[in-house]
């Protein structure tokens, strides 16, 4: 009931969000408070559900509410393409420039050596498995072009390529760029320029 | 039930905070999904509890929990002085720097012509009428180094330099600066070099 305390420790929780730091959280808590019946309670509601229901999709990584998201059950998605993100952040990226049809693939980062990140912490294996069980015939990269980015492409067209066509992301990708700052013009481009690996 | 849509209204109010845009929030969403046990959980459930129990003190207008805040009630802070600030933001930084040991009155904004903010918008009665509620010898204004700030400053001023000491901020508050980007030491300096007004 001390909330002078749940204040403070509601700040110290928000400061450690990616993004905000001590002020900017400071600033959120007093507009939250300010606004408790409009914004906070519905926030507090909201985080609650997703807290409860979210959860990785076992095929593909995405982020949805069962075993497996909305787009690996959806048929209209089987069209034989997969496109191979890092990120969840990226797959909502590509799914904002709405142009790609197909299914998706989290790898939830890239190899590093310096990490010892492997091709199992990838979910590389899964993605082969998926080509038989999907009838996968194309592969498209989507990986940012970014040093790491582009070893675990190249990683994943040597395993792959004698199974599915392998494309990546051509035109409008900036060198150093990130997928999620791009804006949804320069992916529908990139996506419609793909070319062959 | 339907998550999917929940983490998209979940951006969406995330992305009403002040200081984030739609694509931090989408960062601090994921962020959050990843770590769901570990902190969306616990960030949702002190949001459900600071909106449920914090409220504006009827005496000073600082947050807290019941109708008098922690500051109001507590006879520690009854040392004849009041600290006028702006905002809870300012009296948050004014308490970290930990040297002033009176109660606050929390403005809640400046007078403004422009947006018709006038003295009763502003809880200024009611600071008139704690002069005689609590024996009060001296108010120190510790408003924005702006010009609406020394325009209330000045308005206060008027009205009650004939029954306390009127004391402002002096050293180290920056032209055109807020305090609550100062450091703690600048308040210190500030607040014990302060002179009458
Ligand atoms: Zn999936
Ligand atoms: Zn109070």
């Amino acid at each position: 009931m001390s909330s002078t305390r749940d204040i403070d420790a509601l700040i110290d929780l928000m400061a450690k969000l990616p993004g905000l730091g001590p002020r900017s959280a400071r600033r959120a808590v007093l507009h939250l408070i300010r606004k408790r019946a409009l914004q906070m309670t519905p926030l507090a509601d909201l985080m609650q559900n997703v807290a409860a229901s979210a959860r990785e999709c076992v095929n593909c990584g995405n982020i949805g509410t069962a075993d497996l998201c909305d787009i690996c059950t959806s048929n209209k998605r089987a069209n034989g393409q997969i496109c191979v993100v890092e990120d969840v952040a990226d797959l909502w990226a590509m799914e904002r420039s709405g142009v790609f049809k197909g299914r998706y693939h989290v790898l939830g980062g890239t190899l590093s050596a310096l990490d010892a990140v492997g091709p199992e912490d990838l979910r590389i294996p899964r993605l082969a498995d998926r080509i038989g069980d999907e009838d996968i015939t194309e592969i498209i990269l989507a990986l940012n072009a970014t040093v790491d980015g582009q070893t675990t492409a190249h990683y994943i067209a040597d395993q792959l390529e004698d199974r599915v066509t392998l494309t990546s992301l051509a035109q409008g990708v900036p060198i150093g760029g990130e997928l999620d700052y791009l804006d949804d013009g320069t992916i529908s481009a990139a996506l419609n320029a793909r070319k062959p690996i």
